[in-house]
Parts: structure tokens; sequence; C-alpha cells
């Protein structure tokens, strides 16, 4: 049985726990471990709740010392004695970070403990025991942060920096088109908590390794591309790229933001090899030109604006032609609107 | 007589006026655009003013599809035929952009008109016969929408786009440490009026003309320097560059931030040959390290973690070694505290 439930009915069922399980997707941002470690804290200090929160891979160098400690790994047996499973922005079973001893499609599924699935994506397809789903909220962060305050203690200090976090994050620094005025009106709620924002902007936007500038501005200068009079921009980083400047996409996330920041682009495509295949990030400058739908034909992911694929069986080539082929769809057949 | 205003004062003085000049200072950025260009708006529409802005120089590129058309030239006798000038955004009169014919020092002395500045910048001495100086305010185009709000008329959309314009600029994107919770409450509320954050964010983050791009990647590649333990980072901008990429610094507000992402960087500075002399932009992220007294010092102004300075009769090895000295007393002293 799997049942959409409330934010009011969400903090209600948090304060009925005892032991609490906090998990969030694979290869974890700034809203995950911002939704995930804010909970954390305050479950623990403002319910009495014992919460842990399970990274069974580091997380990106910037947040670390933000975290702090944490599991990083997790049994079935373990699992078993906790009351509930907190999942936090994390669209699909095959996400979750639970280490190699856990199946994470069976966690949805088990009745001890039940999961609580708190997302913000719009394809989520977790199906738990209970659910808040809601894509029109910015960032999982903020979700979590309003189902703290229904349950209206003031929240602590480290709880509020983590959910600023996760909303500086995901909005883009209130920059993307998901930042509404109930975002800010929560953000201007989690400072007044002491919520600290120099700490947030510095970690997620003042933290940039050398290394990364440099390996930065050599892609721009190397691989951009500019396809449809100016509308599509792409960029291939070749392996030999990351290797030159020690870099790894884990401490990647905004990218592709240099992609899109140029003048007249509206769609933004970064591509590198992992593995045996091919990782896709997608990004639109314009709500007329969605990328999502687009992510989820190929198999991928995500929101209207931002979304991501993992493409199988192809060489680069392959994948350059298979984006031009899509993107041009986009911008072509909304052109004729 | 020069007298301080409280901002429902400021707003029913507007109330009173039939012709309003609008000025603000030379070199515009975004929140000199968009307090002036919103409170036109603002007072065409919803109070029936004549409202007219001066802007004797071009914006940057970006912001002129926003502005549409305005007022290029300004004479005494033109001057002479509104009931008040409103300055927004202006620290100093040396400063107000009214072009040539016009003596910016003479204009705040002037009975008829009388002059209203609002403003922002902690360092204001301009000495109005009325003043709206709040340096706790994040820009002047939240002073501005605050004034608007004060008089209790719904804004229209494109006001509320301008100071949005000026905010989401003025704070890096609410990333600066002059973001408070009433900053975004003030934001949240122009977006519940219809502010536009796609255009605003579009104008102002992802309009960077690809030349732009390829001359910070080179400027980071070949000038980018460290000193004090990584803590100070800056960069001198040749001649060269500017002519090899056909740059601007009129568009370059954010070339200063590329410094300051790099990770355990305290204090950034940018400089370059302007004439005669020598611009330099000067940022702390730290508000243990303020930049703002090290500016005033030197003839310079601004807020504590943003400031500028123009340096005459001095070559290019003379300004690094001068910053050198000033950074080095501003990181040093208050280590020991």
């Amino acid at each position: 049985m799997s049942e959409a439930v409330s934010i009011p009915e969400a903090a209600a069922l948090l304060l009925e726990q005892k032991r609490i399980l906090i998990l969030t997707h694979e290869r974890p941002d700034g809203d995950a471990i911002g939704s995930s470690f804010g909970m954390r804290e305050f479950l623990r200090q403002c319910c009495g709740c014992e919460a842990e929160v399970v990274l069974p891979a580091p997380p990106p160098e910037r947040y670390q010392e933000l975290i702090g400690e944490y599991k990083t790994t997790l049994t079935p047996e373990e699992v078993a004695q906790y009351d509930l499973i907190l999942l936090l922005d994390c669209a699909n079973c095959e996400r979750i970070a639970c280490g190699p001893a856990v199946d994470p499609v069976s966690l949805p599924e088990l009745s001890r403990p039940p999961m609580l699935n708190v997302d913000h994506h719009k394809g989520n397809n977790v199906n738990a025991r209970w659910n808040v789903v809601m894509p029109q909220i910015a960032a999982a962060s903020q979700l979590a942060a309003e189902i703290a305050m229904a349950m209206k203690r003031p929240l602590p200090e480290r709880a509020a920096t983590f959910w600023l976090l996760g909303i500086v994050t995901d909005t883009g620094a209130f920059r993307f088109s998901n930042t509404l005025s109930n975002t800010l009106r929560v953000t201007a709620d989690l400072l007044d908590c002491g919520a600290n924002l120099e700490c947030v902007v510095n970690a997620a936007y003042y933290s940039k390794p050398l290394n990364q500038q440099k390996f930065e501005a050599e892609l721009l200068e190397t691989q951009e591309k500019l396809a449809f009079d100016g509308r599509y921009i792409y960029a291939y980083i070749p392996d030999e790229l990351f290797a030159k400047y020690d870099f790894d996409m884990r401490d990647g996330e905004g990218v592709i933001d240099l992609l899109r920041e140029v003048a007249g682009t509206k769609i933004a495509a970064l591509y590198y090899r992992k593995g045996d295949c091919f990782k896709v990030s997608l990004r639109s400058k314009d709500q007329r030109y969605p990328v999502g739908p687009l992510a989820r034909g190929l198999g991928g992911g995500g929101h209207d604006m931002a979304a991501g694929i993992t493409l199988r069986g192809m060489d680069q080539k392959q994948v350059e032609a298979l984006l031009l082929e899509k993107v041009a769809a986009v911008l072509g057949e909304r052109e004729e609107d």
C-alpha cells in the first residue's frame, strides 16, 4: 500500500518514531546532503530521535567540512532495527545510496521499517508506504524545512544551514525557474533561525579548487561548440582533460552552468564518458524548450529545466549526433507554435 | 538644509510631485538601472507623474533590451523644469551621471528643484535636501521597492522586474552577505507582483557574450596570482587582453567573482589601466577581513565586502605592490585578534 500524505501528516508521522534511517540518492549534491543532514540535526535536537544518514561514497569535498561524521555502511540487519526509513530527494529506487549489502529496490517494499518518501522530482516513482512528492517545490531541503516547521518547534541553526544549502544549490542561488515567492519566504525564515549564508555560499560557490578553475578554462577554450544559430551549446569532456587537471565530475555540479551563461543559448548539454557509458547533463534557459521530456525519452530523468541521461552502447560521435537530433526537435517543434 | 527622511516620508514626498528627474551613478550597474527604471515605471503608471531617467552613456549591452528608451542628454534649463530630482544608488555627487552640460556637484545644492537622495552606500555624502540612506539594505532597488510599497498601490510587473534586477545583481543572486531575510521577503513580494525572474537572470547571468567567456578563460589561465598562503587572489588585466577579445570592462561587473570563487581565498582584487589611472575592484569573502576601509584609505569607496579605488600616478608594478601591502595589513591585523 502506497499513500500520498501532506506536509503536516509527514510531520506527525516523524514525531511517532524513535529510530530513523535517512537515505538519499547516489552521487549526492547540495540538496541531497542539505535535506538529509538538516533532517538528521532537527530530529536529533528537536524530536529526541536517533537519526542517522548513510552515505556509502564520500560527498563532494566542498561539503565535507560542513557535514561532519556520518554512517558509511549499511546491512539488511541494521535496516531492520529502524522504525522508519526517511528517503529524501531521490526519484527512483535504483538511485538510493545504501551501499552494496542492501538491495535499494527492495527498500520501499519493506513493511518493517516502512518508508516515507519526501521528494520534489516530477518523475518520482518510489511508491513508498507514505509519499510527499511535490514537484512545485524548489528543493527537497525546502520540503524538509516545511515539514520541520509544521512541528512548530524552533529550528536549530545547523539544521537551518543545511536546508539553506539545499535550497541555494538546487535553485542555482535563486536563479533557476523553480524559485518561487514561497521559496524565498521559507529561505527568509531559515535566515531568521540563524542559517549561515556565508558558510553555505562559501561551500557551494566560493570553494572551487584552482585545478577545477583551470580545467574549466581549458574546457571552454577547446571543447565548447554552438549549433542552431547559437541556441544550442554543448561540450564533450575528453578523458584526457579530466586526467590533466586531476578533476572528477563528482565535484562538477556547476560546470554546465558555464555553458548556459553564454548569451543567446536556449539549451546546454555537457557529456563525458564514465566506464562503458556516457553521462549527459542537460539544461534549458527558456520554459518553451524543456529538456525533461527529452531526457525521459532516452531513459533519463529530471526536471523541465534540468535533466540527465546515461547512454550506453554508443561512441562519442553517436552521442553528439543523437543529442543534436533530439535538441533540434525540441527547439524546432516549439518554434512552430 | 539637508534632512534624513524615512521610507514613508519619501513616499509622501514623491506623491506631491508632478515632474520628476531620475538620476543615478555613472557606469550604471544592474542596481543603478533597476532602481531608476523601476521608479520611472512606477511613478508613470501608478502616480501619474512625468518621470524621466537620464543615462548619458549607454548601459551594458545585456540590459539594453530590458530598458527600452531613455533620455541621453540634460541641460541646466531642462533640470530647472522638474519639481524634484530623485537620485538613486549614488554615493557621491561627483559620480552623478548627468552629461557634460550640467555640473553634478551643484545638483544637490539646488533649491529648485530640490533633490531626494535614495541610497544604500555606507559612505554616501550627497547631502541632498532629503536623504534616505540605509546601508543595511541590500540594494537601492530594494529601497525603491519599499518606498513604492509604502504608497499601498499595486506594483506594475515592469517596475517589479526592474527592482528584482537591482536586488539580484547587487546581492550576487542572494549570495553576498548583504542578503538578509528582509531582502528575500521584499523579493518574494516582487515575484508575487509578477516580476520576471527568468528575464532578469537571463540578462544578468546568462547573457555573457562568447568573447567575454574566452577573455575570462585566458585571464584565469595567464594572469591569476595567489599570495599569503592563497588567502589573497588577484589579477591584472593587460591592455592587450582587452584588445584581443574586444572586451570592455563596462560589461565586466562579474569578472572579479571568478577570482573569489577559488577555494581558500579571503580577499580578491582585479585591476586594469584606464587612461592615466588604474581602476581597482576589491572583494572580501569573510566579514573579518573587510575591504571597504582599505578602499576608503586610498581615496576609494564602497561596502565592507565590495569596494573600488581609482589610483593615479603609479605604474602597474607599484599598484600591485601597494595592494599587496594594504591587503597584508587587513589579513594580518585581524589574524592577531
